[in-house]
């Protein structure tokens, strides 16, 4: 049997096992490697009373939610007029009741997630108004390029979560876009999934349609569905963003809490102050869940970034926001809490050198800081507001390499290997010795992308860059691509849910 | 005063203080961020266990050195014609010698680094024999190159070391060669720089070079040069190179020792071995430069690396070295000796999208496992052959960058800020308040090459990748390049033994 014949038949079972939903052969990471703590047990407490004195002294505007401010005001928190201050300490303890790690299930139960400990789940990025590809160059995204996205997610063993806005589906009234991405989540994708959280209504649609695929019972007591709410940050949550993370809440499902702090802008330009401020603004949406329904699942999120001080504009993929996200993932694990830290960030407009440097050190301290569920991990382009097609399947490489990298160095007399040295002695090589023969077939990571040819032959096939690469098995994916079955009362419900809502509403395009 | 007008002041004293030679305003960096150890300490113990047999019941062959032989001899360890085998301990106690951290001078005093510690020194890539740049491809490398290389590395305020055979000056006799590269780097640069190992004599005349720059008395007792001498993997050490690490002891200077383990190659297919390996080849090195001369610095090295199963070829920039640098580095402080670990590696031919993920991950890796001196931290395109100039570029910036990683997250009252907060208030933003204004300054890193402006803006200006921008940056730095003043001595000393040695040879072309 030639190496060639064994990687063929390699990359066939992750093409079998990828069809079969699972990633890299699993349904998530289980990290063997430990987190990389930064910051000192004095330090993190520093860290942690600044948190406190701001969410005492300073506080925290409710905006638009009458039930949220009844909430606090029943919790014990000073309420004056919007403004909530909390004592210190009052919102870890009603933290205790949010679980240190849940299950998101699947509709496979093969591609359940854990969501928390040492778990880590791959999701793909979310939000961009924009599309690009080389081909085409930029312009808004459409249903199709959603649709699109989702099947290059599943169709990779290298991701365990179909995410959720991909991109925005702006062919789409904005009132119907969330039935229309819920629909293509639970069609084209076999793994968890995201629902919409633009309107409190919209966040029930979502969770709807969950109890319509996975029963309402079943959803009353399990996670289904994740819901990301954002920060209005600074020391703003806005009522949209409360009333969706009630919903959630209330429904047993899982918000995701995220700061959105630009650096300068949205927060002090200092590293230190912004972490300080993301414990604030997150422990207190964190807690809101918690008074909405004590026990639902929810997920510490976290948004560090930078900006350029030459000209105003965020920056992505600085070293900054990346050791920062260290210290975010230490406050919440000494908070018991899942975490969603960093991501693949860039500000590069093309699949270039620029992409992947800012995409791999961002994307690393996702992986450093322990993240448990990372969305953000493929596509990004642009600060956040483009999707690229190449760029998405470059990324995925990226989340196959960190499957063996959380995989660590394992120790035991095997993979040592002394005997080997023995058998092969000192100047010969191990390529055909038994110790090779037998682990070779899983020794390496093996990239799709990656041109590792000698110089000549990669010369010889065109020269191209890896950009060119990404373009043509896009395309090679996408036409292969199958979606997994479906139940067909499950699909017949849906449609039938979809179109009767559609149906009660007109066109919103704002 | 605007913020553009504060950033140019800002560049202009950043190239100011390179000019100087300063990196991003200092001689080297000291990590205020912990190493990232993967390994218990359990674990730890079964590799140094692995690595004690290898040497006890394997051992080492010490080809063409009877001197070597001789050490080892009297030094107890077993030899049987070349093969030396050695009792567990044995090499730890003569290590208990080398200097756990030491100075190497530089010419100009400002930039002498100090290797070992919590100290990080970034230096040029090392070997290739071909150069690359977007006008004119691949070709090989020229003395030319060689001084460009040292030129565009001294004017960057992002290394801290002008490194060695930054590429083979192809134009030169191979006998010659190590007297033009040294002679370039005490005249381009003065920053510290490394000298050859190719032949004892070799290193003879750069450590006597050294001697002309920094007196002879001065050079006994201080290191002012390096050596970097590879290990012929697997279990053989060469006497080219034991004979020039010999010779770089025997005068005090600093060998670094280091293994290129191409995994499945030159060791076995799996991490563990490779790293027991590394540790076994490398502390007979280290040891050997002490029976040479007891107290001479040395730097243990490492070169983890991998191969693709597809081709055979050798893949860099991969998840299993990154992770296992972070093994090798915990190895070396358990052993007190500063470390030469990982580097930027990537086997693509440009410097795009590939290049930058293998390079950003592998760099990165030099970071997280306590890397003393990183060798290798610009310039490889092509799987190391060749040298690349917007590549360089590309990885000063990533340097650049690194610098204030390495800072990590400082917490104090002042950086935490939490009187920002009550002065700004929840919902405002905090571009013009007083702590803003008081630390936009020095807040973050900010890149030559990322281009951070809005789609449109970026696209009006040409629509350019960021290896073009490092295309136009190389050579507005060339055409900029002034060398550092150099004593009339000094420089006339050199030229004469330069002048003197050639006259004695001929050409030798291999």
């Amino acid at each position: 049997m030639t190496v060639q014949g064994v990687r063929s038949g390699r990359q066939a079972r992750q093409v079998e096992r990828a069809k079969k939903g699972g990633g890299m052969g699993r349904p998530y990471i289980v990290r063997n490697i430990p987190t990389y703590d930064v910051l000192s047990e004095e330090n993190l407490l520093k860290v942690e009373h600044a948190a406190d004195r701001i969410l005492a002294e300073t506080g925290i505007e409710f905006r638009d939610d009458a039930v949220a401010l009844e909430h606090w005001k029943r919790a014990g928190a000073k309420v004056d007029g919007l403004l909530v201050k909390f004592e210190p300490g009052m919102l870890r303890e009603i933290l205790k009741s949010a679980p240190s790690e849940f299950t998101q299930h699947a509709r496979n139960p093969a591609n359940s997630v854990r969501i928390g400990g040492k778990n880590v789940v791959f999701a793909p990025a979310y939000g961009s108004p924009f599309v690009m590809d080389l081909d085409r160059g930029r312009r808004f995204g459409t249903l199709e390029d959603f649709q699109n996205f989702i099947r290059l997610a599943q169709s990779s063993p290298n991701f365990h979560h179909s995410g959720g806005t991909i991109c925005e589906p702006t062919d789409i009234p904005v009132n119907k876009r969330h039935l229309d991405m819920v629909m293509a989540h639970l069609t084209l994708s076999d793994r968890p999934f995201m629902g919409s959280v633009t309107s409190e209504e919209r966040a029930e649609d979502s969770i709807e349609m969950g109890r319509i695929a996975f029963g309402s019972d079943f959803v009353d007591q399990n996670c289904v569905i994740l819901g990301n709410v954002n920060v209005n940050s600074p020391l703003v949550w806005d009522g949209t963003m409360t009333n969706a993370l009630r919903a959630y809440a209330r429904a047993n499902q899982a918000a995701v809490i995220v700061p959105f702090i630009l650096g300068g802008a949205m927060g002090p330009v200092t590293s230190a102050g912004g972490i300080a401020q993301s414990l604030a603004e997150t422990m207190a949406g964190c807690a809101l869940t918690q008074l909405e329904r004590k026990g639902a699942p929810v997920i510490f999120g976290n948004f560090l970034s930078s900006m350029s001080l030459r000209s105003g504009s965020p920056t992505f993929g600085t070293p900054e926001p990346a050791i920062g996200s260290m210290v975010i993932g230490q406050l919440a694990r000494r908070l018991g809490l899942p975490l969603r830290c960093s991501g693949n960030f860039t500000t590069s407009k093309l699949p270039d050198a620029q992409a992947m440097m800012e995409g791999t050190m961002s994307m690393l301290a996702a992986i450093h800081c322990g993240a448990n569920f990372i969305l953000h991990s493929a596509g990004f382009l642009d600060g956040l507001l483009s999707m690229s097609y190449e760029k998405f399947m470059l990324d995925a490489d990226l989340c196959g390499s960190l499957h063996s990298y959380l995989d660590g160095v394992k120790i035991d007399d095997d993979q040592l290997a002394v005997d080997a040295f023995a058998e092969v002695g000192p100047g010969n090589h191990f390529f055909g010795c038994s110790h090779t023969m037998a682990h070779y077939e899983t020794a390496f990571w093996d990239s799709d992308l990656s041109d590792n040819e000698p110089f000549e032959k990669w010369e010889a096939a065109g020269s191209h860059d890896a950009a060119y690469r990404a373009n043509k098995l896009w395309k090679k994916r996408l036409a292969e691509f199958e979606a997994p079955s479906l139940d067909a009362g499950i699909a017949q419900g849906l449609q039938e849910f979809v179109a009767a809502k559609k149906a009660g509403m007109g066109d919103a395009w704002y």
